[in-house]
Protein backbone atom coordinates (compact mmCIF):
# COMPACT_ATOMS: atom_id res chain seq x y z
CA UNK A 1 0.00 0.00 0.00
CA UNK A 2 2.97 1.98 0.18
CA UNK A 3 3.29 3.25 -3.09
CA UNK A 4 -1.09 4.19 -3.84
CA UNK A 5 -1.32 6.10 -0.95
CA UNK A 6 0.79 8.74 0.55
CA UNK A 7 1.32 10.54 3.97
CA UNK A 8 1.40 14.09 4.18
CA UNK A 9 1.18 16.89 6.57
CA UNK A 10 -1.42 19.32 6.02
CA UNK A 11 -3.38 22.48 7.03
CA UNK A 12 -6.98 22.40 8.40
CA UNK A 13 -8.90 25.28 8.00
CA UNK A 14 -12.56 25.82 9.64
CA UNK A 15 -14.28 28.97 9.61
CA UNK A 16 -14.75 30.42 13.28
CA UNK A 17 -13.24 27.14 14.23
CA UNK A 18 -9.39 25.60 15.70
CA UNK A 19 -7.17 25.19 13.09
CA UNK A 20 -5.04 22.31 13.38
CA UNK A 21 -2.27 20.66 11.61
CA UNK A 22 -2.21 16.83 11.30
CA UNK A 23 -1.20 14.12 8.78
CA UNK A 24 -3.39 13.17 5.39
CA UNK A 25 -3.38 10.34 3.09
CA UNK A 26 -3.36 11.03 -0.53
CA UNK A 27 -3.62 8.92 -3.81
CA UNK A 28 -0.07 8.62 -5.34
CA UNK A 29 0.19 9.79 -8.39
CA UNK A 30 2.52 9.16 -10.89
CA UNK A 31 4.06 8.62 -14.56
CA UNK A 32 3.80 5.40 -15.87
CA UNK A 33 6.15 5.27 -19.22
CA UNK A 34 4.89 2.63 -21.37
CA UNK A 35 7.27 1.02 -23.95
CA UNK A 36 6.83 -2.32 -26.37
CA UNK A 37 9.95 -3.81 -27.14
CA UNK A 38 12.17 -1.06 -25.70
CA UNK A 39 10.22 1.85 -27.88
CA UNK A 40 8.56 4.14 -25.83
CA UNK A 41 4.57 4.77 -26.62
CA UNK A 42 3.30 6.85 -24.10
CA UNK A 43 3.45 8.42 -20.43
CA UNK A 44 0.67 8.18 -18.44
CA UNK A 45 -0.15 9.55 -14.78
CA UNK A 46 -1.31 6.88 -12.76
CA UNK A 47 -1.88 5.07 -9.42
CA UNK A 48 0.87 2.58 -9.11
CA UNK A 49 -0.33 -1.19 -8.79
CA UNK A 50 -1.76 -2.86 -11.70
CA UNK A 51 1.31 -1.83 -13.84
CA UNK A 52 1.11 -4.69 -16.70
CA UNK A 53 -2.90 -4.81 -16.51
CA UNK A 54 -3.22 -1.34 -17.56
CA UNK A 55 -0.07 -1.35 -19.86
CA UNK A 56 -2.05 -4.50 -22.17
CA UNK A 57 -5.20 -2.60 -21.70
CA UNK A 58 -3.83 0.23 -23.20
CA UNK A 59 -2.72 -1.64 -25.78
CA UNK A 60 -5.83 -3.17 -26.47
CA UNK A 61 -7.64 0.27 -25.94
CA UNK A 62 -5.24 1.32 -28.34
CA UNK A 63 -5.66 -1.55 -31.06
CA UNK A 64 -2.09 -2.61 -30.71
CA UNK A 65 -3.46 -5.91 -29.07
CA UNK A 66 -6.87 -7.86 -29.59
CA UNK A 67 -5.99 -10.71 -27.00
CA UNK A 68 -3.86 -11.05 -23.84
CA UNK A 69 -1.69 -13.70 -25.90
CA UNK A 70 -0.13 -11.54 -28.15
CA UNK A 71 1.59 -9.95 -25.51
CA UNK A 72 4.88 -12.09 -24.56
CA UNK A 73 6.14 -10.34 -21.08
CA UNK A 74 6.50 -7.60 -19.67
CA UNK A 75 9.09 -6.29 -17.43
CA UNK A 76 9.57 -3.08 -15.04
CA UNK A 77 12.88 -1.86 -16.27
CA UNK A 78 16.10 1.51 -15.35
CA UNK A 79 14.96 4.50 -16.61
CA UNK A 80 17.53 7.12 -17.56
CA UNK A 81 19.30 7.28 -14.43
CA UNK A 82 19.34 3.23 -14.57
CA UNK A 83 17.63 3.45 -11.74
CA UNK A 84 13.97 1.28 -11.23
CA UNK A 85 11.67 3.57 -10.07
CA UNK A 86 8.64 0.69 -11.55
CA UNK A 87 7.49 3.72 -13.63
CA UNK A 88 9.01 1.92 -16.99
CA UNK A 89 6.91 -0.98 -18.36
CA UNK A 90 8.41 -2.56 -21.08
CA UNK A 91 6.20 -5.04 -22.66
CA UNK A 92 7.50 -7.54 -25.07
CA UNK A 93 4.58 -8.97 -28.14
CA UNK A 94 4.11 -12.53 -29.32
CA UNK A 95 5.70 -12.91 -32.56
CA UNK A 96 3.97 -12.36 -35.50
CA UNK A 97 2.27 -8.88 -33.84
CA UNK A 98 3.33 -5.82 -35.43
CA UNK A 99 5.82 -3.57 -33.44
CA UNK A 100 4.04 -0.04 -33.29
CA UNK A 101 5.66 2.80 -34.07
CA UNK A 102 5.39 6.05 -31.73
CA UNK A 103 5.34 8.30 -34.44
CA UNK A 104 2.88 6.29 -36.36
CA UNK A 105 0.41 6.55 -32.99
CA UNK A 106 0.72 10.23 -32.94
CA UNK A 107 -0.33 10.98 -36.79
CA UNK A 108 -2.86 8.62 -36.43
CA UNK A 109 -4.38 10.35 -33.42
CA UNK A 110 -3.42 13.39 -34.92
CA UNK A 111 -5.31 11.74 -38.43
CA UNK A 112 -8.11 10.50 -36.36
CA UNK A 113 -9.47 14.16 -35.66
CA UNK A 114 -9.03 15.61 -38.78
CA UNK A 115 -11.67 15.87 -40.56
CA UNK A 116 -12.17 16.91 -37.86
CA UNK A 117 -15.71 16.23 -36.50
CA UNK A 118 -16.81 13.50 -34.33
CA UNK A 119 -17.65 11.43 -37.32
CA UNK A 120 -14.13 11.44 -38.62
CA UNK A 121 -12.80 10.06 -35.17
CA UNK A 122 -15.54 7.94 -34.81
CA UNK A 123 -15.08 6.41 -38.13
CA UNK A 124 -11.69 6.19 -37.31
CA UNK A 125 -12.31 3.85 -34.06
CA UNK A 126 -14.41 1.92 -35.94
CA UNK A 127 -12.27 0.67 -38.79
CA UNK A 128 -9.90 -0.17 -35.90
CA UNK A 129 -11.70 -2.37 -33.47
CA UNK A 130 -11.03 -6.09 -34.08
CA UNK A 131 -14.13 -7.07 -31.56
CA UNK A 132 -17.15 -5.84 -33.18
CA UNK A 133 -20.05 -4.67 -30.00
CA UNK A 134 -22.72 -7.34 -31.14
CA UNK A 135 -23.89 -8.83 -28.38
CA UNK A 136 -27.67 -8.47 -29.05
CA UNK A 137 -28.89 -10.73 -27.00
CA UNK A 138 -27.42 -9.24 -23.55
CA UNK A 139 -30.10 -8.63 -21.05
CA UNK A 140 -29.69 -6.57 -17.79
CA UNK A 141 -32.11 -6.05 -15.24
CA UNK A 142 -32.63 -2.60 -14.38
CA UNK A 143 -32.93 -3.12 -10.91
CA UNK A 144 -29.47 -5.13 -10.63
CA UNK A 145 -27.94 -2.10 -12.33
CA UNK A 146 -29.29 0.20 -10.51
CA UNK A 147 -27.07 -1.30 -7.63
CA UNK A 148 -23.72 -0.92 -9.22
CA UNK A 149 -22.46 2.49 -8.59
CA UNK A 150 -23.18 1.67 -5.02
CA UNK A 151 -21.50 -2.21 -5.24
CA UNK A 152 -18.54 0.04 -7.43
CA UNK A 153 -17.97 2.27 -3.85
CA UNK A 154 -18.17 -0.13 -1.27
CA UNK A 155 -15.36 -2.19 -3.23
CA UNK A 156 -13.18 0.69 -3.39
CA UNK A 157 -10.47 0.40 -1.09
CA UNK A 158 -8.65 3.13 -1.61
CA UNK A 159 -11.25 5.93 -1.99
CA UNK A 160 -12.64 6.19 1.60
CA UNK A 161 -8.72 6.78 2.80
CA UNK A 162 -7.72 9.46 -0.02
CA UNK A 163 -11.27 10.54 -1.63
CA UNK A 164 -9.21 11.04 -4.84
CA UNK A 165 -9.30 7.66 -7.13
CA UNK A 166 -11.51 7.14 -9.26
CA UNK A 167 -12.56 3.09 -10.02
CA UNK A 168 -14.18 0.91 -13.45
CA UNK A 169 -15.46 -2.26 -12.66
CA UNK A 170 -16.96 -5.23 -14.67
CA UNK A 171 -19.96 -7.06 -13.48
CA UNK A 172 -21.73 -10.07 -15.39
CA UNK A 173 -24.76 -8.64 -16.49
CA UNK A 174 -26.80 -11.40 -16.34
CA UNK A 175 -25.85 -12.74 -12.20
CA UNK A 176 -24.87 -9.13 -11.42
CA UNK A 177 -21.58 -10.86 -9.65
CA UNK A 178 -18.39 -8.46 -9.74
CA UNK A 179 -15.76 -9.87 -11.83
CA UNK A 180 -13.07 -7.13 -11.29
CA UNK A 181 -12.36 -3.71 -9.96
CA UNK A 182 -9.41 -1.59 -10.36
CA UNK A 183 -9.04 2.20 -8.61
CA UNK A 184 -6.92 4.79 -10.07
CA UNK A 185 -6.73 8.97 -9.97
CA UNK A 186 -7.37 8.83 -14.00
CA UNK A 187 -10.70 6.97 -14.90
CA UNK A 188 -9.40 6.20 -18.23
CA UNK A 189 -6.41 4.52 -16.46
CA UNK A 190 -9.02 2.62 -13.96
CA UNK A 191 -10.66 1.14 -17.23
CA UNK A 192 -7.23 0.08 -18.53
CA UNK A 193 -6.75 -1.61 -16.24
CA UNK A 194 -9.91 -3.32 -15.69
CA UNK A 195 -9.40 -4.17 -19.68
CA UNK A 196 -6.10 -5.43 -18.96
CA UNK A 197 -6.69 -7.80 -16.84
CA UNK A 198 -9.63 -9.57 -18.89
CA UNK A 199 -7.43 -9.45 -21.42
CA UNK A 200 -4.25 -11.65 -19.63
CA UNK A 201 -7.61 -13.83 -18.10
CA UNK A 202 -8.64 -14.62 -21.53
CA UNK A 203 -11.91 -13.14 -21.34
CA UNK A 204 -11.45 -10.87 -24.95
CA UNK A 205 -14.30 -9.83 -26.51
CA UNK A 206 -15.93 -8.81 -22.65
CA UNK A 207 -19.60 -9.86 -24.02
CA UNK A 208 -21.93 -10.49 -21.43
CA UNK A 209 -20.55 -8.18 -19.01
CA UNK A 210 -21.13 -4.23 -17.70
CA UNK A 211 -18.43 -2.00 -17.80
CA UNK A 212 -19.35 -0.09 -14.05
CA UNK A 213 -17.15 3.95 -13.92
CA UNK A 214 -17.70 6.14 -11.81
CA UNK A 215 -17.86 9.72 -12.81
CA UNK A 216 -18.73 10.86 -16.64
CA UNK A 217 -18.50 8.81 -19.58
CA UNK A 218 -16.65 10.72 -22.42
CA UNK A 219 -15.98 9.73 -25.57
CA UNK A 220 -12.36 8.18 -24.81
CA UNK A 221 -14.22 5.43 -22.39
CA UNK A 222 -16.96 4.08 -24.98
CA UNK A 223 -13.70 3.62 -27.58
CA UNK A 224 -12.15 1.80 -24.98
CA UNK A 225 -15.05 0.15 -24.63
CA UNK A 226 -15.73 -0.87 -28.10
CA UNK A 227 -11.99 -1.76 -28.77
CA UNK A 228 -12.80 -4.73 -25.91
CA UNK A 229 -16.04 -5.29 -27.21
CA UNK A 230 -17.97 -4.57 -24.32
CA UNK A 231 -21.91 -4.00 -24.76
CA UNK A 232 -22.97 -1.84 -21.62
CA UNK A 233 -20.82 1.20 -20.65
CA UNK A 234 -22.40 2.56 -17.15
CA UNK A 235 -21.76 5.70 -15.64
CA UNK A 236 -22.07 7.38 -12.69
CA UNK A 237 -22.81 10.50 -13.66
CA UNK A 238 -23.49 12.71 -17.13
CA UNK A 239 -21.95 11.34 -20.97
CA UNK A 240 -20.71 13.83 -23.35
CA UNK A 241 -22.37 14.03 -26.94
CA UNK A 242 -19.73 12.45 -28.54
CA UNK A 243 -19.86 9.96 -25.73
CA UNK A 244 -23.33 9.52 -26.87
CA UNK A 245 -23.09 9.08 -31.40
CA UNK A 246 -20.22 6.62 -31.01
CA UNK A 247 -22.71 4.39 -28.32
CA UNK A 248 -25.10 4.61 -30.77
CA UNK A 249 -23.04 4.46 -33.78
CA UNK A 250 -20.71 1.23 -31.95
CA UNK A 251 -24.39 -0.74 -30.61
CA UNK A 252 -22.85 -0.05 -27.01
CA UNK A 253 -25.51 0.73 -24.21
CA UNK A 254 -25.09 3.86 -22.36
CA UNK A 255 -26.51 4.31 -19.25
CA UNK A 256 -25.30 7.66 -16.92
CA UNK A 257 -27.07 9.48 -14.15
CA UNK A 258 -27.18 6.76 -11.97
CA UNK A 259 -28.88 8.15 -8.48
CA UNK A 260 -30.21 5.49 -6.52
CA UNK A 261 -33.38 3.78 -7.94
CA UNK A 262 -33.00 5.67 -11.13
CA UNK A 263 -30.62 6.06 -13.75
CA UNK A 264 -31.10 7.67 -17.99
CA UNK A 265 -30.41 5.43 -20.70
CA UNK A 266 -28.82 7.45 -24.20
CA UNK A 267 -28.45 4.86 -26.26
CA UNK A 268 -29.04 1.11 -26.61
CA UNK A 269 -31.62 0.75 -24.16
CA UNK A 270 -33.45 -2.66 -25.56
CA UNK A 271 -30.40 -4.64 -23.38
CA UNK A 272 -32.34 -2.93 -20.20
CA UNK A 273 -35.14 -5.42 -18.95
CA UNK A 274 -37.26 -2.85 -16.71
CA UNK A 275 -39.48 -3.77 -14.44
CA UNK A 276 -43.45 -3.56 -15.09
CA UNK A 277 -44.79 -0.74 -13.43
CA UNK A 278 -47.29 -1.76 -10.28
CA UNK A 279 -49.94 -0.46 -11.93
CA UNK A 280 -49.68 -1.62 -15.50
CA UNK A 281 -50.25 -4.73 -17.18
CA UNK A 282 -47.43 -7.28 -17.83
CA UNK A 283 -45.99 -6.24 -20.85
CA UNK A 284 -43.56 -8.73 -22.86
CA UNK A 285 -40.35 -8.05 -24.55
CA UNK A 286 -37.89 -5.33 -22.70
CA UNK A 287 -39.35 -1.95 -23.23
CA UNK A 288 -42.84 -2.14 -21.78
CA UNK A 289 -45.03 -0.50 -24.54
CA UNK A 290 -46.47 2.06 -21.84
CA UNK A 291 -43.04 3.91 -22.23
CA UNK A 292 -44.62 7.67 -22.25
CA UNK A 293 -42.82 10.96 -23.09
CA UNK A 294 -41.69 12.83 -20.26
CA UNK B 1 -25.31 27.87 -27.40
CA UNK B 2 -25.95 25.66 -29.97
CA UNK B 3 -22.64 23.37 -29.66
CA UNK B 4 -22.38 23.90 -26.42
CA UNK B 5 -25.07 21.84 -25.86
CA UNK B 6 -26.89 19.01 -27.46
CA UNK B 7 -30.41 17.74 -27.51
CA UNK B 8 -30.53 13.45 -27.39
CA UNK B 9 -33.72 11.22 -27.38
CA UNK B 10 -33.54 9.31 -23.79
CA UNK B 11 -35.14 6.57 -21.89
CA UNK B 12 -35.66 7.92 -17.93
CA UNK B 13 -35.89 4.63 -16.16
CA UNK B 14 -36.83 4.04 -12.29
CA UNK B 15 -37.39 0.58 -10.69
CA UNK B 16 -40.88 0.36 -9.98
CA UNK B 17 -42.06 3.15 -11.55
CA UNK B 18 -43.16 4.28 -15.14
CA UNK B 19 -40.43 4.67 -17.36
CA UNK B 20 -40.53 7.09 -20.25
CA UNK B 21 -38.67 8.82 -23.02
CA UNK B 22 -37.92 12.39 -23.20
CA UNK B 23 -35.81 15.12 -24.38
CA UNK B 24 -32.36 15.44 -22.50
CA UNK B 25 -29.36 18.48 -23.11
CA UNK B 26 -25.63 16.92 -23.02
CA UNK B 27 -22.36 18.94 -22.75
CA UNK B 28 -20.86 18.69 -26.31
CA UNK B 29 -17.43 17.33 -26.61
CA UNK B 30 -15.75 17.34 -29.89
CA UNK B 31 -12.41 17.17 -31.00
CA UNK B 32 -9.90 20.86 -31.50
CA UNK B 33 -6.75 20.47 -33.25
CA UNK B 34 -4.57 22.75 -32.42
CA UNK B 35 -1.76 24.15 -35.61
CA UNK B 36 1.14 26.38 -34.83
CA UNK B 37 2.17 27.69 -37.98
CA UNK B 38 -0.39 25.30 -40.12
CA UNK B 39 1.32 22.30 -38.27
CA UNK B 40 -0.52 20.16 -36.21
CA UNK B 41 0.42 20.18 -32.53
CA UNK B 42 -2.47 18.84 -30.67
CA UNK B 43 -5.81 17.56 -30.47
CA UNK B 44 -8.33 18.13 -27.29
CA UNK B 45 -11.28 16.57 -27.03
CA UNK B 46 -12.98 19.74 -25.90
CA UNK B 47 -16.51 21.45 -25.34
CA UNK B 48 -16.43 24.13 -28.00
CA UNK B 49 -16.56 27.98 -27.24
CA UNK B 50 -13.74 30.28 -26.58
CA UNK B 51 -11.40 28.14 -28.73
CA UNK B 52 -8.60 30.65 -29.24
CA UNK B 53 -8.28 30.96 -25.22
CA UNK B 54 -8.02 27.31 -24.76
CA UNK B 55 -5.27 27.45 -27.58
CA UNK B 56 -3.28 30.26 -26.51
CA UNK B 57 -3.47 28.65 -22.34
CA UNK B 58 -2.69 25.00 -24.07
CA UNK B 59 0.85 27.16 -25.55
CA UNK B 60 1.60 29.17 -22.32
CA UNK B 61 0.92 25.66 -20.75
CA UNK B 62 3.34 23.77 -22.51
CA UNK B 63 5.71 26.43 -22.61
CA UNK B 64 5.61 27.38 -26.03
CA UNK B 65 4.74 31.27 -25.34
CA UNK B 66 4.87 33.22 -22.34
CA UNK B 67 2.40 36.28 -23.15
CA UNK B 68 -0.42 36.40 -24.88
CA UNK B 69 0.73 39.15 -27.80
CA UNK B 70 3.26 36.56 -28.72
CA UNK B 71 0.58 34.93 -30.39
CA UNK B 72 -0.14 37.25 -33.87
CA UNK B 73 -3.35 35.63 -34.78
CA UNK B 74 -5.40 32.34 -35.14
CA UNK B 75 -8.16 31.56 -37.31
CA UNK B 76 -10.08 28.20 -37.42
CA UNK B 77 -9.42 26.99 -40.60
CA UNK B 78 -10.70 23.77 -43.13
CA UNK B 79 -10.03 20.23 -42.36
CA UNK B 80 -9.06 17.66 -44.19
CA UNK B 81 -12.41 17.09 -46.14
CA UNK B 82 -11.77 21.16 -47.01
CA UNK B 83 -15.14 22.08 -44.84
CA UNK B 84 -14.51 24.39 -42.02
CA UNK B 85 -15.73 22.39 -38.84
CA UNK B 86 -14.53 24.85 -36.23
CA UNK B 87 -12.37 22.04 -35.03
CA UNK B 88 -9.36 23.27 -36.39
CA UNK B 89 -7.25 26.27 -35.28
CA UNK B 90 -4.67 27.65 -36.77
CA UNK B 91 -2.60 29.76 -34.57
CA UNK B 92 0.73 32.02 -35.82
CA UNK B 93 3.14 32.92 -33.46
CA UNK B 94 4.72 36.65 -33.09
CA UNK B 95 8.14 37.25 -35.29
CA UNK B 96 10.81 35.94 -33.21
CA UNK B 97 9.06 33.05 -31.06
CA UNK B 98 10.53 29.87 -32.23
CA UNK B 99 7.78 27.52 -33.63
CA UNK B 100 7.17 24.11 -31.93
CA UNK B 101 7.50 21.01 -33.49
CA UNK B 102 5.22 18.28 -32.66
CA UNK B 103 7.78 16.10 -32.62
CA UNK B 104 9.85 17.44 -29.98
CA UNK B 105 6.94 18.20 -27.94
CA UNK B 106 6.35 14.41 -27.57
CA UNK B 107 9.92 13.22 -27.17
CA UNK B 108 9.84 16.45 -24.12
CA UNK B 109 6.68 14.78 -22.88
CA UNK B 110 8.31 11.34 -22.71
CA UNK B 111 11.58 12.67 -21.31
CA UNK B 112 9.98 14.78 -18.49
CA UNK B 113 8.77 11.37 -17.15
CA UNK B 114 11.89 9.41 -18.38
CA UNK B 115 13.93 8.76 -14.90
CA UNK B 116 11.00 8.61 -14.12
CA UNK B 117 10.09 9.86 -10.91
CA UNK B 118 7.80 12.37 -9.91
CA UNK B 119 11.05 14.28 -9.09
CA UNK B 120 12.43 14.20 -12.78
CA UNK B 121 9.43 15.46 -13.88
CA UNK B 122 8.89 18.19 -11.73
CA UNK B 123 11.85 19.29 -12.58
CA UNK B 124 11.90 19.36 -16.47
CA UNK B 125 8.69 21.28 -15.45
CA UNK B 126 10.69 24.15 -13.35
CA UNK B 127 13.59 24.24 -15.84
CA UNK B 128 10.51 25.59 -18.46
CA UNK B 129 8.39 28.45 -16.28
CA UNK B 130 8.86 31.43 -17.47
CA UNK B 131 7.14 33.30 -14.71
CA UNK B 132 8.90 31.95 -11.11
CA UNK B 133 5.54 31.64 -8.41
CA UNK B 134 6.59 33.97 -6.24
CA UNK B 135 4.52 36.64 -4.60
CA UNK B 136 4.97 35.87 -1.31
CA UNK B 137 3.53 38.71 0.16
CA UNK B 138 -0.53 37.66 -1.49
CA UNK B 139 -2.60 36.38 1.53
CA UNK B 140 -6.36 35.25 0.93
CA UNK B 141 -8.58 34.89 3.68
CA UNK B 142 -10.07 31.76 4.74
CA UNK B 143 -13.07 33.22 4.85
CA UNK B 144 -13.64 34.56 1.33
CA UNK B 145 -11.62 31.58 0.10
CA UNK B 146 -14.45 28.95 1.14
CA UNK B 147 -16.99 30.60 -0.55
CA UNK B 148 -15.49 30.10 -3.84
CA UNK B 149 -16.59 26.38 -4.95
CA UNK B 150 -20.13 27.22 -4.19
CA UNK B 151 -19.76 30.81 -6.37
CA UNK B 152 -17.93 28.59 -9.12
CA UNK B 153 -21.15 26.59 -9.19
CA UNK B 154 -23.26 29.39 -9.33
CA UNK B 155 -21.51 30.86 -11.94
CA UNK B 156 -22.10 27.77 -14.45
CA UNK B 157 -24.32 28.28 -17.47
CA UNK B 158 -24.60 24.92 -18.81
CA UNK B 159 -23.35 22.40 -15.88
CA UNK B 160 -26.99 23.01 -14.59
CA UNK B 161 -28.12 21.69 -17.83
CA UNK B 162 -26.05 18.71 -18.52
CA UNK B 163 -24.18 18.47 -15.58
CA UNK B 164 -21.03 17.32 -17.75
CA UNK B 165 -19.06 20.32 -17.20
CA UNK B 166 -15.84 21.08 -15.19
CA UNK B 167 -14.91 24.82 -14.56
CA UNK B 168 -12.47 26.90 -13.65
CA UNK B 169 -12.11 30.57 -12.43
CA UNK B 170 -9.54 32.93 -11.69
CA UNK B 171 -10.91 34.96 -7.99
CA UNK B 172 -8.73 38.34 -6.95
CA UNK B 173 -7.31 36.78 -3.90
CA UNK B 174 -7.71 40.19 -1.86
CA UNK B 175 -10.81 41.08 -2.92
CA UNK B 176 -12.73 37.98 -3.67
CA UNK B 177 -13.50 39.01 -7.48
CA UNK B 178 -14.29 36.65 -9.91
CA UNK B 179 -12.57 37.70 -12.94
CA UNK B 180 -13.29 34.97 -15.71
CA UNK B 181 -14.62 31.33 -15.16
CA UNK B 182 -14.51 28.61 -18.30
CA UNK B 183 -16.45 25.41 -18.46
CA UNK B 184 -15.56 22.26 -20.42
CA UNK B 185 -15.88 18.64 -20.26
CA UNK B 186 -12.64 18.55 -19.65
CA UNK B 187 -11.11 20.36 -16.50
CA UNK B 188 -7.60 20.62 -18.09
CA UNK B 189 -9.14 22.85 -20.93
CA UNK B 190 -11.20 24.51 -18.78
CA UNK B 191 -8.35 25.83 -17.33
CA UNK B 192 -6.25 26.27 -20.51
CA UNK B 193 -9.43 28.79 -21.49
CA UNK B 194 -8.96 30.44 -18.29
CA UNK B 195 -5.61 31.50 -18.70
CA UNK B 196 -5.24 31.68 -22.77
CA UNK B 197 -7.74 34.44 -22.12
CA UNK B 198 -5.70 36.24 -19.21
CA UNK B 199 -2.52 35.64 -21.57
CA UNK B 200 -4.40 37.38 -24.25
CA UNK B 201 -5.96 40.16 -21.51
CA UNK B 202 -1.86 40.75 -21.03
CA UNK B 203 -2.07 39.57 -17.22
CA UNK B 204 0.65 37.28 -17.12
CA UNK B 205 1.83 36.37 -14.52
CA UNK B 206 -1.20 35.78 -12.64
CA UNK B 207 -0.05 36.64 -9.63
CA UNK B 208 -2.72 37.87 -6.78
CA UNK B 209 -4.82 35.65 -8.53
CA UNK B 210 -6.54 32.66 -7.12
CA UNK B 211 -7.19 29.41 -9.82
CA UNK B 212 -10.73 27.68 -8.35
CA UNK B 213 -11.09 24.59 -10.17
CA UNK B 214 -14.07 22.30 -9.37
CA UNK B 215 -13.28 18.37 -8.34
CA UNK B 216 -9.79 16.92 -7.53
CA UNK B 217 -6.52 18.67 -8.55
CA UNK B 218 -4.00 16.64 -10.01
CA UNK B 219 -0.24 17.44 -10.92
CA UNK B 220 -1.28 18.57 -15.05
CA UNK B 221 -3.02 20.89 -13.25
CA UNK B 222 -0.36 22.55 -10.94
CA UNK B 223 2.48 22.37 -13.81
CA UNK B 224 -0.34 24.78 -15.64
CA UNK B 225 -0.77 27.04 -12.63
CA UNK B 226 3.27 27.26 -12.43
CA UNK B 227 3.44 28.35 -15.82
CA UNK B 228 1.00 30.57 -15.43
CA UNK B 229 2.61 32.12 -12.41
CA UNK B 230 -0.73 31.54 -10.56
CA UNK B 231 0.33 31.62 -6.43
CA UNK B 232 -2.93 29.57 -5.49
CA UNK B 233 -4.23 26.73 -6.76
CA UNK B 234 -8.00 25.66 -4.94
CA UNK B 235 -9.54 22.58 -5.63
CA UNK B 236 -13.24 21.47 -4.58
CA UNK B 237 -11.70 17.76 -3.60
CA UNK B 238 -8.62 15.86 -3.12
CA UNK B 239 -5.33 16.40 -4.42
CA UNK B 240 -2.92 13.44 -5.82
CA UNK B 241 0.25 12.89 -4.11
CA UNK B 242 2.20 14.37 -7.33
CA UNK B 243 0.34 17.90 -7.42
CA UNK B 244 0.96 18.28 -3.59
CA UNK B 245 4.86 17.49 -3.89
CA UNK B 246 4.43 19.79 -7.15
CA UNK B 247 3.07 22.53 -5.56
CA UNK B 248 5.73 22.33 -2.60
CA UNK B 249 8.75 22.91 -4.50
CA UNK B 250 6.87 25.31 -6.94
CA UNK B 251 5.88 27.70 -4.02
CA UNK B 252 1.90 27.68 -5.01
CA UNK B 253 -0.36 27.15 -2.36
CA UNK B 254 -2.49 24.53 -2.90
CA UNK B 255 -6.20 23.98 -1.11
CA UNK B 256 -8.27 20.69 -1.32
CA UNK B 257 -11.70 19.03 0.00
CA UNK B 258 -13.11 22.60 0.37
CA UNK B 259 -16.59 22.09 2.13
CA UNK B 260 -18.72 24.81 3.18
CA UNK B 261 -16.71 26.45 6.07
CA UNK B 262 -13.69 24.08 6.13
CA UNK B 263 -11.01 23.29 3.61
CA UNK B 264 -7.71 21.54 3.47
CA UNK B 265 -4.24 23.00 3.26
CA UNK B 266 -1.59 20.76 1.34
CA UNK B 267 1.06 23.20 0.89
CA UNK B 268 2.12 27.01 1.22
CA UNK B 269 -0.68 27.76 4.25
CA UNK B 270 1.73 30.91 4.90
CA UNK B 271 -1.25 32.24 2.20
CA UNK B 272 -4.02 31.45 3.94
CA UNK B 273 -4.99 34.00 6.46
CA UNK B 274 -7.26 32.23 9.24
CA UNK B 275 -9.67 34.09 11.70
CA UNK B 276 -8.77 33.96 15.20
CA UNK B 277 -10.88 31.44 16.81
CA UNK B 278 -13.80 33.07 19.19
CA UNK B 279 -12.03 31.70 22.46
CA UNK B 280 -8.59 32.95 21.70
CA UNK B 281 -6.89 35.79 22.45
CA UNK B 282 -5.57 37.59 18.97
CA UNK B 283 -2.37 36.53 17.08
CA UNK B 284 -0.36 38.34 14.85
CA UNK B 285 0.53 36.92 11.00
CA UNK B 286 -1.78 34.19 9.12
CA UNK B 287 -0.95 31.32 11.01
CA UNK B 288 -2.38 31.64 14.50
CA UNK B 289 0.08 30.01 17.39
CA UNK B 290 -2.40 28.02 18.87
CA UNK B 291 -2.09 25.72 15.73
CA UNK B 292 -2.71 22.40 17.16
CA UNK B 293 -2.19 18.57 15.78
CA UNK B 294 -4.77 17.07 14.71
Amino acid sequence: MGRITARTRVTRITVGARTSRRDDLLAVEEPLEIRVGRQPLAVTMRTPGHDIDLAVGFLVSEGVVSSGDQVAGAIHCAGADGENTYNVLDLTLASGIPQPDAAARRSTYVSSSCGVCGKASIEAVHTRTSHPVADADLRVDAETLARFPERLRAGQEIFEKTGGLHAAALFDGRTGEMIVLREDVGRHNAVDKVIGWAAREGLLPLHGLVLQVSGRASFELTQKATMAGIPVLAAVSAPSSLAVEHAKQAGITLVGFMRGDSMVVYAGDERITMPSPPDAAPTAGPVPGHVTAG
